[in-house]
């Protein structure tokens, strides 16, 4: 986890504060969760022991943590400590009733996302009379505008995940098992600087055409087509990408659904521009796909957003009208799937600019030709 | 992930539907979780798109879930996948409402405890006359009580950290810095058959006074007491097991401090037996530490339950009244904290037999002095 300077993160937490209100909330509750490392800069584990940040506009932010996690909150939070009222609760305290207290007059409140179903009964029953939503009506936006900082940190995530995506398909494949070539590739990732790769798909033959298939004992032999699509976290943010090889030279047959897929995911970037809906994007690689036959091939959606999520807002999906704006980051990967035969993805990250799109993906992304 | 015979997921499914009619629920709905994990026999990952086993007494399971993950359900559950209903969903569909037609008549409801809000609401949404609440009323007793399989493969766990640990305090630990301890320590779990090690506790001098203190650059030094509390998942089953090492021959004062918590961890150990309140077996601990004048500085619970998750009930605590039964499985770690300058912590998983408590660490207990 890169930590960002303090200054940062009061920035953050003001802003939420003040979106909160702009958006009639009377209060924020975050659990440990993505939103919570925005927020305060660190990752807490999601525990059965309540931690629960409160942000209630004009408020300072309050922090109720069990009080054996208090050293380590502190430690993690550095200065910024000394601008957050900690509220450690003792095990045989009612941690719920706490939250409550300081919520007591409270009206609409938003939980984060993410918490525990548990957890929003027993905040439900300690504010009987607030009416309980989701925290990212409020947060949602602030995290989709990446700053400068954030998209290098994004950009320097992509191009650890090239070099290995490179390193990879630079080596014989055939006659090894997508568990193995997995196992390589997110050794590869945390060579390259990521803290860990959440998963690494090696999907190869007819396996390539599960989008999310899970790399197993299956041998990579002559005429396969492999779907590989690596990532992980880097300095908290997230890579994401997708590349397709071919064991051998492809028939004309995958060569011309190749060459579809590549036209259709080069349309999707440079459709990319402030303001366009999300769906649109979809729908012009969609489009090209279609024409060409493949249609019910592409069995969803054309991407998603990331940032310190692998998957968050913007969704590019058919049923999404939001439209796309300066700072929002997201994944382009359309991919055409063959039952019992194979596959093909290709994904790259791109953001929104002023000026249009920009891929931080800057592999190869023709077919890749292994052995 | 250790994969059980296809008639105990059935068992289990079954019996979840039985309690749940028992318990006067209509229907139990399970997004990817442990308890998932428990039903199914495979880890899904939590994603923003809704994964949902449907569980209601009579009907077959039926499990909601996105069309491009139904190749690998299909491939993880097996032949199970004959007895479940699968219901893919397509990307613009509103899986919510199909839960919602399955569901049509439902009056109470249970959710996972661990389901994420945005679903809880929606679900809540779809579901308009139904009452949701925690799923735990019928699944956390079922988890509790441990088979002779999943007892073994927590023995195995347990087994397998003991190794660790006594290979760790074998070592010159002094000059070496804390993180660099962990790092070992997790590289150790891993090969000892661990999936992962998802947190290693190395805490040295003051720093072993912070129960969850996450290790850093200090440097072990003589004089410092360190608390090791290492474990992670080996074949879907967690171990969590604590010693305290001290750098060099500890001050009669530390000595002093550390054969009261042997004891004292010792009688909760003995003190086990079928029907014994939880809150008990952590008055035994903390009455020996509190008549040592060490009271206030035992700052945390005694222990919880552990299986497929490291903390899941029993939680033994002084304000839970639960009853302890055959087939719990739980840790015993009473610490003692002295704030800037030391703590120690002794850490067992036990199970409750018939005949009483059986511990599935076995590594020595004692102070273990290091170089």
């Amino acid at each position: 986890m890169h930590a960002l300077p303090p200054q940062v993160q009061r920035q953050r937490l003001e802003s939420a504060a003040a979106a909160a209100a702009t958006t009639g909330l009377d209060a924020l509750l975050v659990t440990p969760s993505p939103d919570y490392r925005y927020l305060l800069g660190y990752d807490a584990p999601p525990l059965e022991r309540l931690t629960c940040l409160v942000i209630r506009p004009g408020e300072r932010p309050t922090l109720v943590l069990p009080h054996l996690e208090e050293p380590l909150a502190r430690h993690q939070l550095g200065t910024l400590a000394d601008e957050i009222d900690l509220v450690p609760w003792e095990e045989t305290d009612d941690p719920f009733a706490r939250v409550g207290s300081l919520l007591a007059g409270a009206g609409k409140v938003g939980v984060q996302d993410q918490m525990w179903a548990t957890f929003v009964f027993r905040l439900g029953r300690a504010l009987p009379r607030a009416e309980l939503g989701v925290a990212s009506m409020v947060l949602a936006p602030l995290r989709r505008r990446k700053s400068a900082e954030e998209i290098e940190l994004l950009r320097a995530a992509a191009v650890a995940a090239d070099e290995v995506m490179d390193a990879i398909t630079a080596e014989q494949l055939s006659g090894r098992t997508e568990a193995d070539v997995a196992a390589e590739v997110r050794r590869r990732l945390v060579e390259a600087g990521h803290e860990g790769a959440d998963w690494a798909i090696v999907a190869s033959g007819p396996n390539a055409a599960s989008p999310h298939h899970e790399p197993g004992e299956r041998v990579i032999q002559a005429g396969d087509s492999i779907v590989l699509d690596i990532g992980g976290s880097r300095a908290g943010y997230a890579s994401d990408t997708t590349r397709t090889a071919f064991v051998g030279e492809p028939p004309a047959e995958f060569a011309a659904l190749f060459a579809v897929l590549r036209e259709a995911q080069a349309a999707a970037c440079d459709a990319i521009r402030p303001g366009i809906p999300a769906r649109d994007l979809d729908r012009v690689a969609r489009e090209i796909i279609t024409a060409a036959g493949y249609g019910p091939m592409f069995t969803h959606r054309l991407g998603h957003g990331i940032g310190l999520e692998t998957h968050e807002e913007p969704y590019l999906v058919e049923s999404n009208a939001d439209r796309l704006q300066v700072g929002d980051v997201f994944s382009i990967e359309p991919g055409i799937y063959v039952g019992g035969r194979w596959g093909a993805r290709i994904e790259d990250i791109a953001i929104c600019t002023d000026s249009g799109g920009e891929r931080l993906n800057q592999s190869s992304r023709e077919l890749r030709i292994v052995s």
